[in-house]
């Protein structure tokens, strides 16, 4: 332990003499606390008259220039002169409290109450004559703030050498936590205390296909829990990554002290700016149980509302895909043997077919007449355009056009056909990394979306980004996410991004930018497999900030059926694979297995039908960051309901209290859960479904086996 | 001196142990020689028999990876067996030749002629199995020589750490020469032996909007001449620079020898290749006179025809410019007082005039009126669109939407007026070097151009590059320009490109890409000057590959006629300034003064008004870098002849024999000269005008004062 914890009463003290502004949350229970200590800024937290966050330091560093041209110039030695950290003086005090409540166009409920009081601490450095404003939102959830930097004299541009805002926790905690990576969130989570984190980093990641590793730091959000007689959960994340590069957190791990560590560009710079502008907001959610983190709206609220127009074009969807069969290696996105081919120059009709190309006419007509008879709305196809051949991790910069299908594609058609049975086809845009050259032909992509009825994309940013030098979550990288998300709309087409950045919120700003993936999602369990309690730190950490294309739905998850003697599996028994549409919010959510396998379990498969993928609300029954997740939820504009139970490597009971439901009402539940015998590694697919009647008063005791599950299927009876 | 000069004799007989590959050109004058040395390939070059390259190395060096991600990677040590420059052996051997008419679109002369001897030599590298093709073209006026990469197993990506291309000279040569610099060639010539180059390299540059200079290398076009009884002219250059980035040449003082110094990105790298592919030519331009040197279109010839199968809309254009009173300061860009501003976000009518936006709907009528009354085709208006505000040295990246004029120009209706009075106005897209972003916009900004009639674009990359780190010579932002071409050919649309690479050779093969700039034009002599020699070196270097876009035409060059006191003034004489539209190939040619200049001299302005822009013929009377040049050309599909003549910073005479002109014909010229009393810096307005009628048997002497000029208009008596 670094120091003796420092009493709220003590450091209600310390602040008597130095002139701090004290912000309470609606409810009381926060205060937060600022001061300036020899013109440096400083701000605290209390919960409940404890502390849980120490006096931490605010600033940035700047470079010198307003652009840095070369690397001599970053090189330069540091002069504190420039910098945005130090020499302030108070000169105004703003308060300000909102409570209102807003609909998400999707989301996990009806309504959103956004409920802060607002500090705004405007700063100046007489030395530079410069301002700044230092914004503090206290909800009754926790806390955010940020940076603003009105349009000044002294100040129109500049570029950011790093943002150094602590977050100094008074005691050692227990941490799930990724590498921090300037490209990738696709590690396994890490389970251990703060203090244990630098001895546990060097093998806590494995390779990727884009990776910039930042030693000794972690990525956000991070989720913390102070053990003992009073635990408290906190989550600490950032909320409006826009215009910004994406934070890590340093990771100071003798004082449980974390500092923003923003992610460079080639040049090392972190952040062109032009005044007016504000940072993203850091945030710190705090609560006594694990629930109340998972529930929490804050990022959302932190988020501007929608500026969109119509929003009419944005719906829930499930979907299928034909995508597995390539992941496992059924199946390949490339349609020829050749192994080097150019976009512009190759007549693809003559080279030789693979003779595995999934994105078929005949085959996609199979996947769109199984999609279309168990009422899913939409059908991704992967590999149906040019340039699949040789399209990873050579550079390329014009790797695809976006434009241009295989031979054996025959677009008008497919889509005509889909169209004639209710679905949907799912546009899949691979940029294979080059950022720059899907900007050069966005408008054409989705002018041929417009064209055949696309309503959705889902885009990927596999491989290093070109422009070269970007890095996928560097400020240039996350404008590009973003200005495709509001060109999409342009196009009233839904956006599900993958490889991009993890969202903090901007769904509230950008609802057609559905989702993300920007964690290790299930197509890790055919690349080196995911952790049975993955899914279980998952809700705490990567969805904090919006919903995750994770593609649950795997039936056939021993690999080997494929393959004789594949090893690979994916670590859930088949009734948990289920629980996850119900414990993962997505609403452009996938049924990930081929057919096939899904026609072997059609009694199971009937909860991917009927489930929903958008929500009235939402009920986390009971949770455990890397333990479990038990989920209620009722669906969008009816009064069902559908419930979530899963587990980690542990087995694991849990009884649900129906009392969510109305009372007095009758409902039929169907309920799928593990069987007797079921195992994840060995009999995954080993589950019981019954139907029985219940209301507001049943409680149901569920048996989880190890990395097990349950879900439960419920509807009013009439 | 280095060494003693090998005669052609004993280099002959060097190489008969060594199994050399011999060439000739088309006239037998010169001799090439290929040979392996120990694996390593060397080549010479023999003019009359005389040793004009000493043995010279050739070959790339690679990097290990396919793709190069970070620095670290840059880091790693060399290592030769990535190499393309060792243990090769020929395994092939094949020869061509062509003797070909072909005609520019627009050019110099009506049928340029390309006729050569090929030698292609193939190499494999055991070691690792690759192969590489040396190609060697052998014209009457000099050697071309590049690499080619055919696809194979072994050779499909790869990234050049450097091209090593050797051109060895035998003897110490007077040269003309730019500081080498992968964003800037606007500085001034210099002129010293290459002996001297490294003396003098530091005192030979200026500061640069965009600067990131090469120590001890030359620019590309280098002028060179062997003194002596015997004189020779060379000039070192490249052709066809596509998809891959422009050339430096290192100088090796000592040994009078020339390397290929290639433009890195800011990961160092130099080239991101795709086989099968070739790299630019290395050009070596050899005549006994420099006429000859400048008259060659050998660099055009290395180009491949072009694609576009319209040409139709490429038409030579004079016009005049809502531009010289912004370069000299009388008027700005910019619309407002405001010096912040979001292209997105302000609203430019609500911001205060600043009263001296020049391109405003008043000012704009005037313009069209005079352009029109003189026969001018186009009228360029820069400054028309939001954004100039703070548009330069911000790294802004949404620094122009190009789309959006200012509250005071009435793009449609300035537009109708233009075109009543038979005069298109010239679009002008800045892009502050942000050419991203240019990118993102640049199919809209084509489509308004479309919609209101214009059919030219100026466009310009004053500043750093954004992608940030490449540069404005790197290979991305050189296929960005031609990527811009071939986009703007898809709207029939002439660009004519600022601060762009220099061409070489281009125009051939993007015909539409009728000109840059890419060397230090007109608007430098408000900037800090251009040396008297400066236009009779130019087109020794600059405009070897391609048109300039230099915008003569200043009557009133001393500035204090606008701002008393003013020192700046640009360095010749009117005369010269009408002698500049002949020696100066430029078939989008300006008149750069402000009307009110020309309507005070409409005698002198009549010449502007009837030179042509594009020729059937061209003759090079006389020039000698540095000192002079003569130039006479014949109109396209008239009878008309222009005879320009400059010289530098010295006085001279020349007597223009007219035996160019068809026998028996009578002709009527009309003469502008430098008055007796002419002085570029004391009255540089003296000229005289006077008529004549001539054939082909006549000779006029002309007498041109210090940085002075003549012009002569040339029609056949009817």
């Amino acid at each position: 332990m670094k120091k003796i914890t420092v009493g709220a009463v003590l450091l209600s003290m310390m602040f008597v003499g130095v002139k701090a502004q004290s912000l309470k949350s609606p409810d009381g229970k926060f205060e937060m606390n600022f001061q300036l200590k020899n013109g440096v800024p400083y701000y605290n937290l209390t919960y409940n008259g404890g502390v849980v966050v120490e006096d931490s330091k605010l600033g940035l560093r700047l470079f010198k220039d307003t652009a840095i041209k070369f690397a001599s110039e970053i090189a330069k030695p540091e002069d504190a002169k420039f910098d945005l950290n130090n020499g302030f003086a108070k000169v105004d005090e703003k308060r300000d409290s909102k409570n209102e409540t807003w609909q998400p166009v999707l989301g996990e409920k009806k309504n959103y109450i956004n409920n802060y009081n607002e500090l705004a601490v405007t700063l100046n450095q007489a030395s530079t004559d410069r301002s700044i404003v230092v914004k503090f939102r206290l909800f009754n959830d926790g806390l955010g703030f940020r940076y603003e930097f009105p349009q000044q004299k002294n100040l129109n541009y500049f570029v950011i050498r790093e943002e150094d805002s602590e977050i100094d926790f008074p005691t050692d905690m227990k941490a799930w936590w990724l590498v921090a990576d300037y490209d990738s969130q696709e590690y396994q989570y890490q389970e251990t205390k703060v203090s244990e984190i630098p001895a546990k980093w060097d093998q806590a990641f494995d390779a990727n296909a884009s990776q910039s590793l930042v030693k000794n730091a972690v990525q956000s959000p991070l989720m913390l829990k102070r053990e003992g007689k009073e635990p408290l959960y906190i989550n600490v994340a950032e909320a409006a990554v826009l215009d910004y590069p994406a934070s890590h957190l340093e990771v100071d791990a003798q004082n449980f002290r974390f500092k923003t560590h923003l992610t460079a560009d080639r040049q090392g710079a972190k952040g062109y700016i032009q005044t007016p502008s504000t940072t993203p907001w850091r945030t710190i959610i705090v609560a006594p149980k694990a629930e109340q983190v998972m529930d929490s709206k804050m990022i959302f609220n932190l988020n501007e509302p929608t500026k969109y127009t119509d929003t009419s074009y944005i719906h829930p969807t499930k979907y299928m895909g034909v995508w597995w069969e390539m992941i496992i290696g059924k199946s390949q996105w490339a349609y020829s043997t050749a192994e080097n081919v150019h976009i512009d120059k190759t007549d693809f009709s003559k080279l030789t077919p693979n003779g595995k190309h999934a994105a078929n006419n005949t085959k996609v007509k199979e996947y769109i007449d199984f999609a279309a008879e168990n009422g899913f709305q939409g059908l991704l196809i992967e590999g149906w355009n040019i340039g699949w051949e040789d399209w990873f991790g050579h550079s390329k910069d014009f790797v695809f056009d976006f434009i241009t299908p295989y031979p054996d594609f025959d677009i008008k058609m497919l889509n005509d056909y889909a169209h004639a049975k209710g679905i949907k086809l799912i546009m899949h845009h691979e940029t294979s990394g080059s950022a720059a050259n899907y900007e050069r032909w966005s408008d054409k992509a989705f002018q041929l979306m417009n064209k055949y009825g696309y309503d959705a994309v889902k885009t990927g940013y596999v491989g290093d980004i070109i422009p070269r030098g970007e890095h996928h979550y560097s400020q240039w990288t996350i404008n590009h996410y973003y200005r495709i998300a509001e060109k999409a709309n342009e196009y009233k087409i839904m956006v599900n991004s993958h490889e991009s950045v993890r969202p903090t919120g901007e769904s509230r700003t950008y609802p057609n930018y559905i989702s993300a993936e920007a964690a290790r999602g299930t197509e890790y369990e055919a690349f080196g497999g995911n952790k049975p309690d993955h899914q279980t730190v998952l809700p705490f950490t990567r969805w904090m900030g919006g919903s995750m294309d994770y593609t649950p739905g795997i039936f056939q998850t021993k690999l080997d059926y494929y393959f004789p003697g594949d090893k690979r599996f994916v670590k859930t028994t088949l009734a948990k694979q289920l629980a996850l549409y119900v414990t993962m919010y997505m609403p452009l959510q996938m049924a990930a297995d081929l057919p096939e396998n899904y026609k072997k379990h059609m009694d199971a498969f009937q909860f991917i039908k009927d489930v929903a993928a958008d929500w009235d609300d939402t009920k986390i029954l009971s949770a455990e960051p890397g333990d479990y997740v038990i989920t209620a939820r009722k669906a969008k504009g009816t009064e069902n309901w559908f419930v979530g139970g899963i587990t980690d490597e542990n087995k694991r009971e849990y009884t649900v209290d129906f009392s969510f439901l109305d009372k007095g009402k009758k409902y039929e539940a169907t309920i799928y859960e593990d069987g007797k015998d079921a195992d994840y590694i060995d009999n995954p697919q080993s589950y019981n479904i019954y139907k029985k009647e219940i209301t507001s008063k049943s409680k149901i005791n569920f048996k989880m086996v190890r990395s097990g599950g349950f879900a439960v299927s419920i509807k009013p009876v009439k």
